[in-house]
């Protein structure tokens, strides 16, 4: 029993009302460590549930990692349900009521009743000391098995796996037993980007690979290669890739994790080139996906969000009878809003975008999901029409990638500004 | 067996590669409609593996949505499982090989080998018509369950899942058997919320109460009640929620899926107020989240995001001099900045926000997470500091939303500007 389990507890999620980042979190950064992840099961704040769900697991696993459900009130039933799973018993922690006490002291506050339980720890469990909260995590060791009990607030979990879980992981041998490389492809389809790889049955011998789609950026195609020999392991996967990616290398923006943004940033970094961006439908996004990135300040000059025809006019001297004339949404607008960009900030690049994000304001010949963007560099300046046709986000998400993959392309061209 | 299990089956959901939304914006769509999703499970695409889930989930649940595995290449084996485990077998469907090759016709292609299995569908099962792209949904009702198996294209998901699954699961009788409502709070810690709510006993007998803080938001207080009889489930909310509501009023920002932003918007049109923001450390995250609400233009009129010194000197008129001796995170840049903004847009409220991300720029007199926020209306400009002293994306995260808060009290004390 060598693979993972990952569980969430809270009926929030079966809700829809909370995305389960952590799983999502714990996938990546456990794959990272060359953890196989193999199941990930969510029940509510239920105790027949847990239960269920905690002996399925036991059944399976080598390892189990619990979040949710350690908090103070009555519905966090996560730690009773373990004192009972493992017939332990629970038993007040003095410097753990310190702990919990100082930390309402520091915020001029006095410990309410219902929080003392936080003080509270199963007899034979270890502690999985928390630097950001009060609840403390829970380690269970039993039967060749790995439990870990994390809080379900994202900073205090990821500090507790990062501290403690990971190390322990390496401990009982359930690291380094996969390696993945992942090659990030943009501008080319799936169907056709497997017709140029001529060497995927051979790679296939190797190691799996899968082909993952990605809304408005490209193409991800997954390199696993499995066994309990890590170098072994590295060495399929480096023999996999020198199959494949000469085929595939025109097409390849990054590896791994380099997103879409940091690949823009890295060469824009590279040519020393600085960038800005005037943003109508998107209102914002590719701005904060460029800082998103640390660092971004070293090219990303500046942004403004022009939501309304008087921000396009006095931001950008976008004329206004431009806007009367050709409507705020057209490829001239488009133009002009770049090119102001690009005059009116210390950037060597301008994007712009104008669109019809939806549910409303679409019309026969600009249906929603019509957007204008606009490249301007150097004394050009390109405008590209699409018409995505989605739902808001989704047409918020997708041309926020379009302006990337066409940043990316444009960038690459310019010369350096050094 | 009247609850749900959503099962997922995806590699690329297991290694965090993407977050399960679909999942998610299920558990939302049925809650919506009072089913009871109870479990989500989510395997890799593995045979074994998803038998086993397959085997569970018959155990207990009463339907079971299955999204994902049925794109036609090697890795998808959702289908194929599905017909084992019925013990079912697979034909040729001439009708469907004619709507695929059509589907690949209408984009001027040729319809390659591997997606002829699309046109294979379950002798024994029923379709579940795609609107949107070439795989058919599975629908199998045998021993009482209901077994929906559908993409996990979003869009084509969503969709069937409208006009298919919600349908027949109305018919079989397990919609409407909860009614939830959730009271959304903040400015308030989860246990003193808990102490004010004198009622929470009494409220406990009639329905479920679960208490979810939301990261620099507040606390949502959740309510559910269960039963076959819809009627009876409504009048236990409303008996409860009049029972709580009182003591909670101060707190109270929005009933139900209403957000911290529609809020501030809502009462912003209330007041025809427009509101603008002016960022640094979050990088457009406040115009974004402002954005991401349809109809967001009649009151958000622009933002701008001063990344660098240079922009906040060209774009909102804060003195070279003040960032020279007082830092670019600092109060007095704070007001400087909210106050340029409010004069040089046509907002009549305008935030702004400077300070340390992170991971690196701190120092031991502005540690990473200090963060300053400047709101200015009328000819007042008040300025907050902030020290949240997580990792990057929280704390640009906890400051959008901080500003929300701020934004929300300022704006609920303003004149109407009609």
């Amino acid at each position: 029993m060598k693979d993972v389990e990952i569980i969430t507890i809270g009926d929030e999620v079966l809700m829809g009302q909370i995305v389960d980042m952590n799983a999502s979190w714990l996938g990546e950064r456990l794959t990272v460590e060359g953890v196989s992840v193999r199941w990930m099961t969510t029940v509510g704040d239920d105790r027949k549930q847990i239960n269920e769900a905690l002996n399925t697991a036991k059944s399976r696993a080598g390892a189990v990692i619990i979040t949710g459900g350690l908090g103070p009130t009555p519905d966090d039933v996560t730690k009773s349900c373990l004192v009972e799973f493992f017939g332990d018993k629970l038993v007040l922690k003095e410097e753990m009521l310190e702990k919990v006490k100082k930390r309402f002291r520091d915020h001029g506050l006095e410990l309410p009743e219902t929080s003392r339980n936080q003080a509270e720890f199963p007899h034979k469990a270890k502690e999985i000391p928390n630097n950001y909260g009060t609840a403390t995590g829970i380690h269970y060791s039993q039967d060749e098995v790995e439990w870990f009990s994390l809080p379900g607030v994202p900073q205090e979990m990821r500090n507790m796996v990062d501290e403690y879980v990971i190390n322990r992981l390496r401990e009982v041998g359930l690291c380094d037993r996969i390696a993945v490389k992942i090659i990030r492809t943009t501008g080319i389809g799936e169907s056709f980007l497997l017709e140029k790889m001529k060497m995927l049955p051979d790679a296939r011998k190797l190691v799996e690979i899968a082909f993952l789609p990605k809304l408005g950026i490209g193409v991800d195609v997954k390199l696993t290669a499995r066994g309990d020999e890590a170098s072994n392991n590295r060495s399929k996967l480096k023999k996999a890739t020198e199959m494949l990616l000469p085929d595939m290398k025109p097409h390849v923006f990054g590896i791994n994790l380099e997103t879409l943004e940091e690949a823009v940033g890295r060469i824009a970094q590279e040519k020393s080139v600085r960038i800005a961006v005037a943003e109508s439908c998107t209102g914002g996004l590719i701005a904060k996906i460029f800082t998103d990135v640390p660092g971004s300040s070293a090219y990303f000059d500046r942004g403004v969000v022009t939501y309304s025809n008087e921000a396009k006019i006095d931001l950008l001297g976008v004329p206004a009878d431009l806007i009367e004339e050709e409507g705020a949404v057209s490829s001239p607008v488009a133009k002009a809003m770049a090119r102001g960009m690009l005059k009116r900030s210390r950037a060597d690049v301008a994007a712009s975008v104008t669109g019809i994000a939806g549910p409303t304001g679409g019309t026969p010949e600009k249906p929603v999901g019509t957007v204008f963007i606009g490249i301007a560099a150097e004394d050009q300046c390109e405008v590209h029409r699409f018409v995505f046709g989605g739902n808001r986000e989704m047409n918020r998400k997708r041309t926020a990638m379009t302006v990337m993959q066409l940043l990316h392309d444009r960038i690459k061209n310019l010369d350096s500004k050094e």
